[in-house]
């Protein structure tokens, strides 16, 4: 499998995110999708997780963008597992924490009208293990 | 959120593992459920998982002894996130690449009665991305 449709959804999503379209950006979630903002800090659902995206867009004055490298999908039915390079850049806040590159984890489900959904967007991966210890 | 709920299958289904009960195994995951066995080879659905499980325990000699550390929950719907320290150990293989320490990823879902079950094990979590560069 290649996987071409859920990968086609991520760079959708990101090319959005860069658009700083945040209508767009929140239709790539299911209803109770989850996003994690910060290690400490999840938004739940299209009009928190809009919100969220809209102040980190702030956040970098606007010049935020994001790309995938390498991914890796597992698909199980309705479900996927994406692990994925991604590369987050801002040219106005090149010291921040926030200006990186990680290994992100997506979690992907179809919809009955076969259409691939965020249902979690945690672009700090497993670092959360290490937050929590 | 505790997770409780969640937290009790993963336990459950690693003491199905250590007892090498591999019918009880295969009854935590959903019917079309991806293991990732190796890196580079996934087993999918119960049945091939079932027998994965037995091959993987008879590769430890039968002393294959799995359990989890430190786990982060996102919860999102009838969809889960599972980030978990996971320990492999056996005492007949303490060489073996196969015993150590990882950062899981695990993926459930909640089937139409509410319970949660594993719709994609890969104990290998990030590593994957890796492995294909």
């Amino acid at each position: 499998m290649n996987h071409q449709a859920i990968k086609q959804e991520i760079r959708a999503a990101d090319q959005a995110i860069n658009n700083k379209d945040f209508d767009t950006v929140a239709n790539f979630y299911t209803n109770e999708a989850a996003l994690v903002v910060r290690p400490d800090l999840l938004a739940y659902g299209r009009t928190d997780i809009r919100e969220a995206h809209k102040r980190i867009s702030e956040y970098f004055n606007g010049s935020l963008e994001v790309s995938q490298g390498d991914m890796v999908v597992i698909e199980a039915g309705n479900t996927a597992l994406v692990l994925a390079k991604t590369f987050v850049k801002s040219s106005e806040k090149l010291d921040s924490e926030y200006s990186t590159e990680r290994d992100a984890i997506y979690v992907y489900v179809k919809d009955d009208s076969g259409k691939w959904l965020c249902a979690i967007d945690n672009s700090y991966g497993v670092e959360l293990l290490k937050k929590q210890a």
